[in-house]
């Protein structure tokens, strides 16, 4: 269990990382939802102080004195136990509270939480659970804030930049080669006694068969080779709903490419720039994951194979997609209450990704976090690492 | 023909009159669209802004640097005709162009305009005609403003108000009494030499049976008569396409209305207040006043019946919904190119209201006068006046 | 008023035809309900029986036994105040009651009326008056059964024919011309004691100007020339709406046009046929009737122009689009009860068919006759008359 | 691998067990398709044998001629690759080909294959293994047929009945006793050489955790318990997006169960019948089993779990919905072309359904057999078996 110190300091950094993120933004840009997965900046700002307001204040410090009637109601998230809330598609539609109300609220929670961490109280377990929860929380939420930018700015005819320095292409310097792993019993699952999310848990024995992975994410060049040998037209490498979703959607390429007169281009924090070819590909979705693997004559990795053999490969730069459906380990218990609403309420139509990204939060990822998401979304910064 | 110089008072005090409407706003409202009817306040202020570039500024000056190449993309509105544009569901995914951005683009361009006006340039009779239709296009576009501006205060959970002093609820302080009309053969249409729309033109004869028109509208009083004595659940006063409005959106209740533990109360500029009853019912549609018509066992007026009857009441606080639906009077001839776009294709599936309201610019109505909208739609300050 | 034994020969021939048309189906294609628009014939069958059955001899024969409870429910088609019913789109999910019970069920109900005629009863007024609609009622679905045959087999990728004989394309063998009418002061409306809806009533003065119309209706020829000349790609000839319309559902022709290696072909009752040039156009929507004429320099009449010209030229073989919007007369009165609903409840966003087609019943059209349908529907023999 | 003998014998049971089905349907029952997951009974007879026409005649018998251009428009179903078809949601609005013309085709293939298997032509392996595909596949259809013309009948306002004897609710005359398997490595997937699909080949190890299973599947008496406990309500017994379909579908029990003054009732081949608490339930979706073993603290078993323990206890009335989401097995490989398509590209977004049901065909089900579905659906006869 963490203690208060370290909880306090993590606590800080967190809330101050947050608004570190939002400092290049307009306030325009805090507003606007171009689609429904997309939050307003406003609202990750809003509603990862509502979880400290409604879970640990409300609860803990019995002088705390509401900010507004009103937060609960437009910053609760998917806690459908908790009361009423903005439905999701309208987070977009609200111009109030304003930004500066948001940035006022979000002081006067963190005031009031290091109020509470500088009392004398001893924390119960309970409470620092809980916190500690709130922080990993908002730190998710930081990884969302900026997938969200990006996909405000990309998605505006003027195509803006977000700020000079953030590189999402990190180029991988070692050459391909393939990682042998041995049949055998295995165990899965966090174990440490460090922080985890209940889905981790349940440390548990699998059986895996002998396979090979990648020390390598697929690159850009691989990528395009599959566009140009007309992989999007070729139905017979996708799933059924991947071909609804392509030809829908009329996909072509991935999220954020364009096709400009000089050739592919690609929108990044930094603007409209030229494809590096070296750079491993993100932005893209399940069914293009398993359709590329599938060209290839090789497939995704499950979430199995992936932890046995991660301490081989570098990883972190991309959210890679695996073939596993996201679902409960054996001797999964949910959490009881509104936070047992967090994680074990997804576990249907939603595939596992492992990994990290260049948007995650510091301290945000390990070797056993299970991300999910579902099949057809592309604006996290995924990748794909191939399996045979 | 207007004149040189009383275009120049006319475009001086219109774009004033805009930014005075805008004043009360925090930069979020200026940016978001709840419903594809409103548009966010920045789009108005840009899109009067661009018909003057487009259509003026362009052709007549040649000293014309244009301010930015985004402006035709982000701010034609509906002009098919004159390129590609932002669909306009998607108005209120956009954070950029910022609205200081756009501020800076309406006083270029009204800088630009009032050079050409003082510029030794004798202006051509289509230049002053074009001029002058910008200039009432932005008026009408400021009661679309404060339309839109109410849309998004009163549809936000906040319910915020405004400002302390428009009033949207005249009391009617006379006695309500009938007026006849004879039958016979009356002329229709725009007459004077002064500015109208092309919708208006083509003065003709119309045979009127004898009928009799309130001087008076509908008050919330009245209204609320309606609604207790269950208008809204009794499917024979209703059209079909209106019957299914009604169920499909479970609506009973005029817009902006709220049903509280005080009583019906609504949403004003000034936030939610007590409902007048002696005020004249505003923020219904066509289905309603229709619906409400039948149950009195009268009707709406035509819109003729109406033009020639206006001379014998007060009128301009509501939009009068007639029973006329919207087409060309004979001869009409739409104006060629992008102009021509303007009015002549909305000519179908809508309504004419006639009169004006609280939220008209001034010198933006006349008796001549012919708005129109689709059945459905209340978000305009709407109204009732009966006829037998 | 209708003689008893007028009504008993009018009843006796309607009810025949309906089964006649009905002779060539398959079983099978009295089912299906491809498009909401659309009825399965066996539908129809049932509907029309049902009218008699509800609204003559629940009421008027004492003796009479509902052959099943079930009738009202299924059959019952827009009569909200009538109790519950099948939404419209789940007609064609519906395999029972069989055909063959829905020919018992019209037996019965046919036999059951014509007890009721050849009984001593003196049938009154409201009797004759209900059975005259009740009539006339199916005669208006006989010509729904036609075009929602065509629009099943039509739509079939088999293309069947339907019989050998009937045409759908009589030649106009006359020279085109226009007819001048002056301007002045006329009357619009039914006037004779013979059947009429009630939407005819109300005899009224309209004032006209002076116009023009053709005598002739516009040919296959002349539209294939607008398709020529670009007239589905030219925005600047349709309404806003018409333009959606055209550019969502891809239209580049009239309905049951095929493109083939022949030629323009379209399907007739007959099967796949080649287009006659000289034919009357038909199958178009208002949106084509109006950007063809906005083409030709043209306008479509008013329904009063059409109504006052037309005894001098001839007509029916196409329902003809006008340019006014389906609305009461002045001094219109809804019928009391479910009967009222038969047209009043219609009149908001429909537009006015003038004339008849040949798939109009026999007696089922005259001078004054209003047909309505939404603007963008083009499966009844719709076709154009060009004024100016 | 089959003999040409069994294959013989396997095929001509197949021919004839479809139309045995299909034989107490009216000719209107085969045509329609009250929603998208129903197929039309005529369709399900013409795609089968469509199915043996295209894979196996077109190929191996030179002599054989299309019985007609149009079938693999109108029934090929799913085979992207082998050209266009009629899209899904329109084969309910097909009335031709006619029903008897389906059965011409039907015995006009079957002949033909008589033919080929009288020959004396030795059949290769590929030969037997597509026409042992092919009676699988019709098999798969025959349970489709069963389930779909519940649906068709069930949903039909008249609810009539199907036949006298079928029998959906065989009691379970057994105690409820758990049965416990010991954790370890166990083996999994097809192993003898008899036909299976090729999923569930790739037989491989898999570790299991201790774990516990009912011998009994959930009767209707339990699942009564859950509603009345207000089962439906309880938001935190959900998926979210289990909960979503609730609430918009407004789901408050299984499938086909009517609250009628005389209690739940629910429609069988038999008609409208009281429920019978201790058959097993049915017609639930995986959402619902899943909220019912949450609300009874426990869980559904993996399909692993489910394959090692079946044969310690008794299954075949129920498809029982596990937990495992539809992957491919690990070194499973998608057959070339065409069949390719079977299995392999609907292995996202589903769930494993382990055991069989009364409406599954004879021979068509073991215990390796993995079905699938999407977790809403319910028109199945699915049922639920909990572990701990």
């Amino acid at each position: 269990m963490i203690s208060k110190e370290h909880l306090f300091e993590l606590f800080t950094e967190t809330r101050v990382a947050t608004e570190i993120i939002c400092a290049p933004l307009e306030i325009e840009d805090y507003v606007v939802q171009p689609v429904v997965d997309v939050s307003p900046p406003k609202w990750h700002l809003g509603h990862t102080t509502w979880f400290f307001e409604e879970f640990v204040l409300k609860k803990y410090d019995s002088n705390y004195q509401l900010f507004d009637d009103h937060c609960a109601f437009v910053f609760n998230s998917y806690y459908e136990s908790v009361g009423e809330k903005v439905v999701r598609t309208d987070r977009g539609n609200l111009s109030r509270p304003t930004v500066a109300w948001v940035y006022e609220y979000r002081t006067c929670v963190t005031k009031a939480m290091q109020g509470l961490f500088l009392g004398s109280q001893n924390f119960s377990e309970e409470l620092l659970q809980v916190i500690e929860i709130g922080c990993h929380h908002e730190k998710q939420h930081q990884e969302l804030l900026l997938t969200d930018i990006k996909y405000i700015l990309g998605n505006n005819p003027l195509l803006p930049a977000y700020n000079d320095d953030f590189q999402e292409y990190p180029v991988q310097e070692f050459e391909q080669e393939w990682i042998t792993v041995p049949e055998g019993v295995y165990e899965i699952g966090h174990s440490s006694t460090s922080f985890c999310y209940d889905n981790e848990l349940g440390r548990h024995k699998t059986y895996l068969n002998k396979f090979e992975i990648s020390n390598k994410l697929v690159t850009n060049a691989e990528y395009l080779e599959f566009m140009e040998a007309g992989g999007y037209q070729d139905v017979l490498l996708w799933h059924a709903e991947g071909w609804d979703w392509v030809t829908s959607n009329k996909i072509n390429s991935p999220s954020y490419w364009h096709k400009t007169k000089k050739g592919w281009q690609y929108y990044t924090f930094q603007g409209l720039k030229k494809i590096t070819p070296e750079a491993p590909l993100t932005h893209i979705s399940y069914y293009e994951a398993f359709a590329f693997a599938q060209w290839k004559g090789m497939r995704l990795p499950s979430e199995f194979e992936w932890e046995i053999a991660q301490q081989q490969f570098e990883w972190g730069s991309r959210w890679e997609w695996t073939e596993s459906a996201y679902s409960p380990y054996p001797n999964y218990k949910k959490a009881d209450g509104a936070l047992g609403e967090y994680n074990g309420k997804f576990m249907v139509n939603q595939k596992v990704l492992r990994g990290g990204s260049v948007a995650t939060s510091t301290k945000h990822t390990r070797a056993t976090y299970r991300n999910f998401f579902h099949p057809n979304l592309r604006w996290q910064f995924t990748g794909i690492r191939l399996a045979k």
